[in-house]
């Protein structure tokens, strides 16, 4: 599959953004892992589903039917696409990672709050912060940012069987290490523990398989449409029918229940008791048009082809001096295409600015909320830290380049040719940019 | 403004559906209170909006910048809407009323756990559930389903300054019975507590104005995109920045704090404290547009336009020989364009099939997500709620007919046609119907 090929099934891949010196450029995106522009197929799919919008469920109207069996049917697309196998899960909608990681915690409390969370060192805010009215541990990463089964073991047998969940991510946001999570997965399980797997940053990048073996299946897995071509709102988390439907749900309101009186209420089987209110249909529709389409072009394609991009651009960004990267060791799982790195002398703000206005380069800067990461990363003291706090400081932050599927060379290529530029020039591009408000344009 | 000229901004307004005898007719739409099909310019805008979309916050590239921009502006475009004050007033992007609802009385509890909850008989599950954790009560419903001013000071003045929140429909999703949220407001100030008002059914029908008064402005306001033509999993959540911004926020994790370590949190501000993970630009965007277009329209003029239809078939369905209207009756405050009915000696769920399957019309049956409510206006005894709980029989239920502004004469004409003939053939129809399937086409 070539790389034309790729670029043509994306929205807006030929827009001009304006630089700083009047002239317009393409934009080059590189900002994916953060959200992603939609398929093609997606508005395709959506402008031809408006005319027959209705309400989802309960409804007699052609229309409502319609509706509910395309809304039901996506529930199989996304099972089949990480192999769940839905007599025994279930798919309910939800808008974000974010949103699927805060009900799983919310929950599962009654169930677990008398047990140990061990979440990872290098967790996103989101699998992270839900988690914390639980007892909560961190698998420690090693040295260069990764998480070690041997840790996650280590772990798990101090903890004597109190664990009952782990939360970890299927790949990072901020160094793209990916996690073995089949290998997690059966350690999980000897040691009597569930595995939820945030696969916001895996599951549009690689192949996920829900039941890969007899003792390595994941139990849980949430994921964003916005970070897969689909950014309308959707979203999924899927697990056991069996633990959920025993659960009381988390947000409670229309189509939750089944029958209700003042002082009484039935609640509704999975996944409608987990999806509070009329359903965002056209999100959960987006989400699975982009699955078909990342179905036809093969996920194994797609992660060939981007491990090459994303090698390709490590090689070339290596070479810059005073570049330093955080996500530049071997990781037995590989990584997806994210990288992050800080130029020495450079705040990460101006580095982002300068790319924007001077090359129509986006990235992201920051932490990528995922801070106690990067404190870990940039190798924060406790004294650094708490004049962080006490607003002495800035907080740490690096700059990140994460691909899509469209990506490719040619962009990388002048992303390097920005960044040597930035790093010939750093006073130069300093002193002009110090200034200059990261929101110019608007 | 003329009827034809509202149709013309609705997508899908000409679509055929296929009838039982292999017929296709345009499909009327008679369910827009459960949701209702965009506006173009709401499409439009997102067509036009598409090329251009990236993450929102914290990026420096063009297109970040832009969907910021768009995002922060549609705050704007919705508090002016309700006329909220942004210095004192936060507007929080929420998927839909449901959600709002349960994001409140969650980062209300902390505060309000030893207060009593206040809402009514009226509500919709999803202004009943969420406060169950409360010590709960419900304002009662007269014999006719309305809510009155006096029951509501009545109880008010029972709990003697206990009640620290009463939340209220702005308009009934079953009967659409509207309630005098600026009287109502003006009480619930004078007894200490505060007023949310469930906007759903309110919002898309009438104009709303938080400020109406030194007393009589409305603390919370929560309402759908997607019940005001704009379907895509958009919503708001309107409140004072003062109390918001002491609460710690519901759901945790990206974009809902400003600085994290592993045992230490500083929540963001709001309205970012409770928009937990990526933003749906896009379906606030929606929203934004749906405005614009409402405001275009006039709301008052929408207001008079639908009354001006609910009246017309109210006057049409009150000679229809056994069909029990339950919203017959005058209303101080009015009603919004909702209609409750059943026809005797026919079920609920055989009127809707026949109405789809004979008519091309869509309708809602059952309790509308407000069994309390239905039970009281169809008058269930305590020994038929005993025999329903045991499933020894069916639950009530009702046929609604909801209208949108695009609406007319001439679908309300054929649906009276419709219902006249079904009381005219019970039997025969019952015949027909009673084994069919209430998603026979997909």
């Amino acid at each position: 599959m070539n790389q034309i090929y790729y670029r043509n099934l994306i929205s807006g891949i030929n827009v001009k953004v304006p630089l700083m010196d009047g002239s317009y450029c393409t934009a080059i995106n590189f900002d994916n892992a953060a959200t992603t522009p939609p398929f093609h197929s997606v508005i395709q799919q959506i402008i031809k589903f408006i005319p027959f919008y209705a309400s989802v469920h309960r409804g007699a109207g052609y229309k409502c039917q319609f509706c509910t069996s395309m809304y039901e049917k996506t529930r199989k697309v996304v099972a089949k696409f990480v192999n769940a196998d839905l007599d025994k899960s279930t798919v309910i909608f939800v808008s974000n990672t974010t949103e699927g990681l805060n009900r799983l915690s919310n929950i599962f409390y009654e169930k677990y709050k008398k047990y140990v969370v061990l979440s990872t060192d290098m967790e996103h805010h989101s699998n992270d912060l839900p988690w914390r009215k639980y007892e909560l541990d961190y698998v420690p990463v090693d040295k260069y940012g990764r998480i070690t089964l041997e840790n996650l073991e280590k772990k798990l047998k101090e903890y004597k069987g109190k664990v009952k969940i782990v939360t970890i991510s299927g790949a990072s946001n901020v160094t793209g290490y990916r996690n073995d999570i089949y290998k997690a997965a059966e350690i999980v399980h000897k040691y009597g523990a569930k595995i939820i797997v945030d696969g916001a940053q895996l599951v549009p990048h690689a192949e996920v398989n829900m039941r890969k073996g007899e003792n390595n299946y994941i139990d849980y897995l949430v994921f964003s449409a916005h970070k897969m071509y689909a950014p309308f709102g959707g979203g999924a988390l899927i697990g056991p029918k069996e633990e959920l439907e025993k659960l009381e749900p988390d947000y409670k309101g229309g189509g939750t229940v089944d029958f209700v009186t003042h002082d009484f209420v039935m609640w509704a089987d999975d996944p409608l008791k987990d999806e509070p209110g009329t359903p965002n249909a056209i999100g959960a529709i987006a989400l699975g048009t982009a699955i078909k389409t990342l179905q036809m072009l093969g996920m194994k394609n797609i992660e060939k082809h981007e491990n090459s991009l994303v090698k390709y651009a490590l090689y070339s960004l290596r070479n810059i001096p005073d570049l330093k990267l955080y996500c530049d060791k071997d990781n037995e799982a590989g990584h997806i295409s994210v990288i992050s790195f800080n130029i020495e002398g450079v705040h990460h703000e101006i580095v982002a600015k300068i790319l924007s206005y001077e090359f129509g380069i986006a990235v992201r800067t920051g932490c990528f909320c995922a801070e106690p990461y990067v404190q870990k990363l940039v190798g924060i003291t406790p004294e650094q830290m708490s004049d962080i706090i006490n607003e002495k400081v800035d907080p740490p932050g690096m700059v990140r380049v994460s691909l899509g599927l469209y990506n490719n060379q040619r962009e990388i290529d002048i992303l390097v040719y920005a960044l040597n530029k930035i790093v010939r020039n750093k006073q130069a591009y300093i002193d002009k940019y110090k200034s200059i408000d990261n929101s110019l344009f608007f």
